[in-house]
């Protein structure tokens, strides 16, 4: 194991306690809130009245920025940022990408910077407390340091981490996730396990204890899916879920782990910027194609990976059940299905090697092992 | 799984980087501080001039207060709250027992109250800045709210929780646990497992993830035990033992579980009031003892034990095998190990009763019951 500094203050509150949300920024000495939210979802579902009374008890003023996509784009972050300098903290009221366009939000507001300022760079000073109502599992985002969003004329989708981007509270109430339409629960499901692959095999070492613990969450990933897909009211698999998502990206996996690279997701950025494609739905498609390009360079974690998750003895085997599992919940595995054809995979190629070093990722992502990479996944 | 709340603030530094407690420190914008520690062995390693370096390299002026046992005690601890009314911060170095005392001390330097107040009700208001820097991983007592104080004139073994406990940031330095004989690690082993274990078997739910978690980490534990029980400096097995009891006792296990039991300590805990038996060794006498009591009342999740750590079928199986492996450590199995004869055991019952109301158990645990336990335990 290497020595590691592990520090999450975000406070998790997992049940129906979304009515709590005034109380808890009231007892901050909040009196302004900038509510942050997608599209009609939270109206359709009574949320929104929910936090609206909750707040407006407490006598919190609310500004109101809506119409987050689910790919959070800069611009759209530009216009929540104006509005942001006349409160005193961000409340945000949705998904992942909610979450992610509210973080760098709060932070721009109180570093005088643009927003994307931070996403090229500039470390932040301050930023505005930040509070989360979270209604679907899959980023991860309710607890930890990071923040994505797309330049939309650029085609960039970029991340940058900060301590002060770990929300203050996080109310989970997977409840809310029993509505979705099942490609959600699909694509969320994806993007949990790649949170946990990525780590898994591209760390820099592999204890024991950090083995377990990410197959742990992959099966648990795994179990839960299959029985939301059979009874979506599944509460028990809706609450353990949300904490494989909680888990796989909240730092505990990459404890001790030393330096991890994140290639299937440097891959995947590249082809929601370039084509808007849903993440998960992106994912599933590149990280069976990387797994196949990794097992002729080193099959050794695979092996340990198809052992434990599918109870299969060769790492070809792994990566087949990986692809059936994906297949099976209706997640896309292939560029095809994406309505990319292989004659754009240069291009694709091209944005993700531009984009590549400011993964410090390791230097063998070449444009031609790249193409190579996405070759695996044009059947 | 059930509705929970997750909280810990605490800062983990894993690594030898005890010389940065000073910068720390100062950096909080503390000019003073209680130093509690135990007795010679941190002076010997080098440890406590190092510490004390760091501390006046930043003009922090220190008040000692050493001497503190490894049940640590009430007239003890009093001391060092008379002491702790002239600093702003504690910083303890040295195992859990150095921990827990310095806790009590913290927050009641700052509740204007007694220390025994603590354990028995008073809920305390405010607490000195605690900061650790640990030189034995078992107690988990370095990113966890508890505190557990013996009053030796009582013979009471109490514990109490308060989110003012948690430390603000703790070094785990793992090396120095190199230099400490084997019945030290044996122990150690012991409490880790029996911390993970009461989770396991007296939550009121069981979700599969918290399932392989807790197994995951009574693996791990065995599995570096015994590494390093063939190579005292094996650094990655003490690192990796070091997170077994981190983890096993910060909360993570009994995430969404319910309400938990601890029979098992407080068993242990009037072993250790009425005879200074080891925490360790009183845990590995009373775990099997416990175990054949419940395996004829529920044998179910004791199964899954007996499968999933020692690939046995059945549960008498597992239980004789975790037996097989804390004597094959060097850990006691028995009573009569510990030098109490079966004519004590109402004596030790009647204890335990009258603290069981402390522990909020349920009422399962009639002097019979218990008589029957530690029974189990006369071999």
């Amino acid at each position: 194991m290497k020595p590691f500094i592990y520090h999450n203050p975000t406070k998790l509150i997992y049940g129906e306690k979304q009515d709590l949300i005034g109380k808890i920024l009231g007892e901050s000495g909040h009196k302004s809130v900038l509510l942050v939210y997608g599209r009609n979802s939270i109206k359709k579902n009574g949320l929104y009245d929910e936090v609206v009374k909750s707040l407006r008890d407490e006598n919190i003023e609310i500004i109101e920025h809506s119409g987050v996509s689910s790919n959070p784009t800069l611009s759209h972050a530009r216009e929540g940022l104006e509005k942001a300098k006349k409160v005193t903290s961000v409340l945000a009221v949705g998904g992942g990408s909610v979450v992610d366009e509210s973080k760098a939000i709060a932070a721009a507001a109180l570093s005088n910077c643009d927003i994307w300022e931070l996403f090229t760079g500039k470390v932040p000073t301050y930023a505005l407390d930040l509070y989360v109502i979270l209604t679907i599992s899959a980023t991860g985002s309710e607890m930890n340091d990071g923040a994505v969003l797309t330049n939309e004329k650029t085609d960039e989708k970029f991340s940058y981490k900060s301590k002060l981007n770990y929300p203050k509270v996080s109310i989970i109430n997977p409840k809310f996730a029993c509505s979705l339409p099942n490609d959600y629960l699909a694509y969320s499901a994806v993007d949990i396990i790649a949170h946990t692959i990525e780590v898994y095999f591209n760390a820099e070492v592999h204890p024991n204890i950090q083995n377990r613990f990410a197959e742990n969450i992959i099966l648990s990933t795994i179990e839960t899916t299959e029985k939301l897909l059979k009874n979506q009211n599944d509460l028990d698999a809706r609450y353990e879920f949300a904490l494989c998502s909680t888990w796989a990206l909240n730092g505990l996996t990459k404890i001790g782990v030393g330096d991890v690279d994140f290639p299937c997701h440097m891959l995947e950025h590249s082809l929601s910027a370039l084509y808007d494609t849903p993440h998960g739905a992106g994912l599933s498609v590149v990280i069976p194609a990387w797994l196949k390009w990794l097992v002729k360079r080193d099959d050794s974690q695979i092996r340990g990976f198809a052992k434990a998750v599918f109870n299969k003895d060769s790492a070809a085997e792994g990566i087949e059940e990986l692809e059936k599992w994906f297949r099976k919940i209706g997640s896309p595995i292939s560029l095809n299905e994406l309505d990319i054809s292989k004659k754009e995979i240069n291009k694709i190629a091209q944005n993700i090697y531009k984009t590549s070093l400011r993964w410090r990722m390791s230097d063998i992502y070449t444009v031609n092992v790249i193409e190579d990479i996405l070759n695996n996944a044009i059947h």
